[in-house]
């Protein structure tokens, strides 16, 4: 049944209210369309101007904050609507959306399809789902819901939602790593040494959302990371590489919407992480990656297990969508480098690119080893010569210099700074380090603070024991009070 | 972490904003509080005034709708808050809420305990969940993700965390039907025959969601039914019956905002469906139940399996809750009576009541049949026994007498009108009718309407006819127009 007559008109009101990306529609409750319609809150309504809809959720209003015959839009849904205050709109009803069946049949744990899937991820892409709607889809595919067909699938549809960077090099290589690790910032060193092998890395990092620091806010405090995607192509076809934030690139609309609803629901599916990851690297444009999967009790990945299970799919899943994957499983069981934070890790970072005798040795390991595979992935460099070739570009200084061309690049070059309080918290008993908390020092780290300076944890080691288990070391007892300082522990 | 410290307060404005049961504040996104906390759109966040707190999703509001140092609440965040405008409210951040990690064992399918159930089902009571968190509890219970274990425990959660009510009598009857069959109005005939034999029936039933009419609808083309928890208490102790609208009494607050959340995505889980149901009848303090489960293709129960499953469980759960419960699986092909909507089924009810010649004779037998078996269950009627009893009753006036008298009590008796305007559709051709489709007469008779006049859907039959399965019925066609309309069906 539908209702070819479009309601009474309603003009829009600018009450300039965000409810992030769901649409809402708020509406006097005596309001002449909401009486005849029998409309009550939480109803989801079609709201027309012009030849464009949206689907909207009705928030009631009990208040003059509204006229009779007045209608208002949470800031994402006017943009959608591309409406304007002292515009018209008209209101239907909503058709049942066909893909929630699907949605649906999910749920009671049934093997839906490939159409199924586009339908589903289309439907989110152009905001037709409510909230809720997002939230029963993540469940649906939570746990092992998702066999590797439906994870294909997932994958697939996640591509042909966004949209695709195109480049004219064969082979455009990248890297990710599954996360959990603080101060695991390999990045910017291993996209300078590929660059400056001459090969063509354009590296889109996030900003943290759970963790102290993401590549994007590290590179942040050293060069701009804004770029549109002209600056990108511009930066890259230079360089042949770049440290982009890939938030400003939108390259996957429904990515973000489902992200947002799975950190609000703290659920870290796999086969929605997976389908996430390699979609964003195929809507990059990316034909050869490495994905880094930290192994370790307080890592996020905690059983040698799981993290095999998830080598065997990445690899499945990204031969099925064309990407040439590999994974390496690494040690998760203690931080890497000496700092954790934004202004620390970039610190770390350039101690290695600068060949500083004080660098610490196991980024600078780690980032030889996981450029090595990329220089043998990319077919330029013969297997088992990687990390050597990787340490030739990195000693010889050429690293360092793409790694400034780089940042000059996008932007100029700033030296990244400490924090203007600094704090030294001595360990009250000595003894010996067996085990690192990661999680624990993720949180030390991530405290809200005051967003101009950065709470820095710095960790300092014997020069000669670059592992920081069973050294003499203590960890630092947790803070009460906020104060913007540096943490250091002292031997 | 704690923080310990509240933060600057913000005086509440009120803003009359209707988010339905999620608790909702709106800060502005330059307010001191927001900047320094790092807060944006989704954030959840615990407000607090004086000794109570409440936890609220933050949207953000981008114009002057609010000055810095001021917020507002969602309707039902101010109440739960005990807070009114000017008063002043403090914010502090969100601890994790325990609970969400059973949640989210369960959408691994992991088999969470009875505490675990009570920890969810108490904080949604309370406020806690988010409506997207509530969506992700429903998701997960959804298919046959709950054993009959769990289903016992939701239940028993559901129970405690409402209010019960009490009877001073040791025997206190109930009914229910799972639904899906129009004009199945038999609940306001058999709790005339019941109370009319001296026994205690104190009904409360629901509005229609997506069904045409609920009993309470249907009731209130007679009656009052927005009846307080003290008036049926009255309205039973005198005549040992009641017709209230249960929405009005708010035994199972859980419940209902399962209920609103499930309708919203459309699901109908079996596990939540018998914890509902059964958890409502022991808040309503009953003790003894019959529970109808139509079985047909267009019903809501559709194979046989499914409706033993169905009734296995219904009776083990009331078992392990101390209820005695009774399973009838009737037909469920075709509707019941001749009306379908309030005032037309209300007519019916008085048709059988009145014993008029007319009356609809598969209404007649079905309310007898239940009520026999309720009459059976008291005890006070020996097995086999019931429905004689119950057609006595009918019969020589004595429901019909306590009917009116519970209306009076209740506030007074309207007889039902029709509708103000009607139409008669006649098929096009002759025909016979093999098969009626019951979602379809629903939707026919639920389209979104005027709510001063109903539209009805009135089939009239051969007299010698009573089911309309292969009589010379023709079904009405789809009307095209939204108009106040009775349809008859024409022979």
């Amino acid at each position: 049944m539908q209702h070819i007559d479009h309601l009474n008109k309603l003009k829009i009101i600018s009450l300039g209210i965000d409810t992030y990306h769901e649409n809402v529609i708020f509406m006097r409750s005596d309001c002449p369309i909401c009486r005849s319609e029998g409309f009550t809150a939480l109803t989801r309504l079609v709201v027309h101007h012009n030849q464009n809809s949206i689907i909207a959720t009705l928030n009631v209003i009990h208040s003059n904050l509204l006229q009779e015959n007045e209608a208002a839009l949470s800031d994402m849904a006017q943009k959608r609507l591309l409406v304007n205050e002292g515009d018209f709109i008209s209101i239907s009803h909503l058709k049942p959306i066909e893909s929630l069946s699907d949605v649906r049949a999910k749920m009671y744990h049934k093997k839906i399809d490939e159409t199924a899937y586009h339908r589903i991820i289309n439907d989110i892409t152009n905001g037709l789902y409510s909230d809720i709607e997002i939230a029963a889809f993540i469940a649906a595919c939570a746990g092992d819901n998702l066999d590797l067909d439906e994870i294909t699938w997932l994958t697939k549809a996640m591509i042909d939602s966004g949209f695709k960077l195109k480049w004219d090099k064969k082979i455009i290589l990248d890297k990710h790593c599954v996360g959990g690790l603080p101060g695991n910032r390999t990045t910017p060193i291993i996209v300078a040494i590929v660059a400056a092998a001459g090969l063509t890395i354009p590296k889109t990092s996030s900003r943290a959302i759970t963790s102290p620091a993401g590549t994007a806010d590290t590179m942040e405090t050293m060069t701009n990371v804004n770029l549109s995607i002209e600056t990108i192509k511009e930066v890259v076809d230079k360089e042949g590489g770049c440290f982009a934030w890939g938030g400003s690139v939108k390259l996957s609309p429904a990515d973000d919407m489902l992200i947002t609803i799975e950190k609000a629901l703290d659920i870290d599916s796999s086969g929605q992480m997976i389908a996430s990851v390699l979609s964003k690297k195929a809507a990059a444009g990316s034909t050869h990656v490495v994905i880094e999967i930290p192994l370790g009790e307080t890592a996020k990945v905690r059983t040698l297990d799981e993290a095999l299970q998830l080598q065997y799919y990445l690899k499945a899943v990204g031969s099925a969508i064309n990407l040439m994957v590999e994974v390496l499983i690494t040690d998760g069981s203690q931080p890497i480098g000496k700092g954790i934070g934004p202004a620390l890790e970039a610190m770390d970072v350039l101690a290695v690119l600068r060949n500083q005798k004080d660098a610490p040795l196991d980024l600078k390991e780690k980032s030889l080893m996981i450029a090595g595979v990329l220089l043998e992935l990319s077919g330029k460099v013969e297997k088992g010569k990687g990390s050597t070739e990787a340490k030739k570009i990195l000693e010889n200084g050429t690293a360092y210099a793409k790694f400034m061309a780089i940042c000059i690049a996008q932007g100029g070059f700033t030296e990244p700074k400490f924090a203007a309080h600094k704090i030294e918290i001595k360990s009250e008993i000595a003894g010996i380090v067996t085990a690192i908390d990661n999680r624990k020092l993720a949180k030390i780290a991530n405290l809200p603070e005051h967003p101009i300076v950065h709470r820095q944890v710095f960790i300092l080691t014997h020069p000669s024991a670059p592992k920081y288990k069973n050294s003499k070391h203590c960890l630092p007892f947790m803070p009460s009070r906020r104060e913007n300082y540096n943490i250091r522990l002292i031997i």
